[in-house]
């Protein structure tokens, strides 16, 4: 196996493990056994654990653009569709999962903000480029007429992925899709 | 110090290291220091970790309900302001910490809720009971022609409560009150 494969083996066991149980409640040796490196070398593919967290953000960035691929989102082309096939495909994968872990990013979000100075920029990057996508389609639909709303679309956009945020918080609490539906009503409210 | 005074003690170090650092990522030993107890007396105090996150919990709600008092929540008789002043009260806590912490319990919430069935069950009936408390505030305002909406309290205040989590969990990111704002911008639109 290359360096690269093994990296990437070690990438998926650790996000895998730290999706469920945090970043700082994972120890480095369980990552290495589940991804069936032998323990000990995990300085030899990351210089610490932080620059392997960094590293973790891109792979669960990735890992969430497949699973929305997976669900057809990049097929849909009316742009408000778009965007609420993208949380459905954050509703459905979350259900698959029996409503545990959540947003891998999300919970990072949470976990390490205020611990990490480098894993926060980063974060906020990655949260700022999903909130761009969502303004752009709101954007889009208010255009076309097919919504209509008062104001900034990226501030628009901050209120529903925020929403979403914390109605995924809640659906881990509840076990049901009941913060979604709570959610998806008064959306409708305030866009059509 | 009685056993009763050093069990407190013991609490609110806790309070204040998992507050910032996370529940996994918090050692007894640290607890145990900022308390000033002596290191390995934990069992003497709590059954075990476990036991003390349970006692957490009621300690965090009853660290909330002192904040909100000291902000003056519960002098705010009209229902909709008592509601909108427990929200400022909590958002006025996150500027004073500079944006950092978060929701003490909304943290736990991430973090515990799969890890632990018991911590899952009593933040559950925690965040219920906040949101039977907004439900009043909406229903009364509702009565009183002060906001309209229609449909159920119970599922508005749900989606009311958890934005604010959410919005909560982005300004740990971007350490500003644009999520806040954003957020009520949107509530002024659904309720009145």
């Amino acid at each position: 196996m290359s360096k690269t494969e093994t990296k990437i083996k070690i990438l998926e066991a650790g996000a895998e493990l730290i999706h469920r149980n945090g970043f700082n409640n994972t120890g480095l040796n369980d990552i290495l056994k589940l991804a069936g490196v032998p323990k000990g070398s995990f300085y030899f593919y990351f210089n610490s654990k932080d620059d392997f967290g960094l590293a973790l953000i891109d792979h669960y960035v990735e890992m969430m653009k497949d699973i929305h691929r997976k669900n057809g989102v990049d097929k849909v082309t009316e742009p408000v569709d778009r965007m609420f096939a993208l949380f459905d495909s954050l509703i459905s994968e979350m259900r698959e999962n029996e409503y545990t872990k959540g947003c891998p990013i999300g919970n990072l979000v949470q976990e390490m903000s205020d611990l990490n100075e480098d894993f926060r920029a980063k974060l906020n990057s990655v949260f700022a480029n999903v909130t761009d996508f969502i303004a752009r389609c709101l954007e889009e639909g208010r255009e076309q007429g097919v919504i209509k709303f008062e104001g900034d679309a990226g501030s628009m956009a901050g209120f529903i992925f925020n929403s979403y945020q914390g109605a995924m918080m809640r659906a881990k609490l509840v076990k049901n899709d009941s913060p979604f539906d709570d959610l998806k009503v008064n959306l409708d409210r305030l866009l059509y």
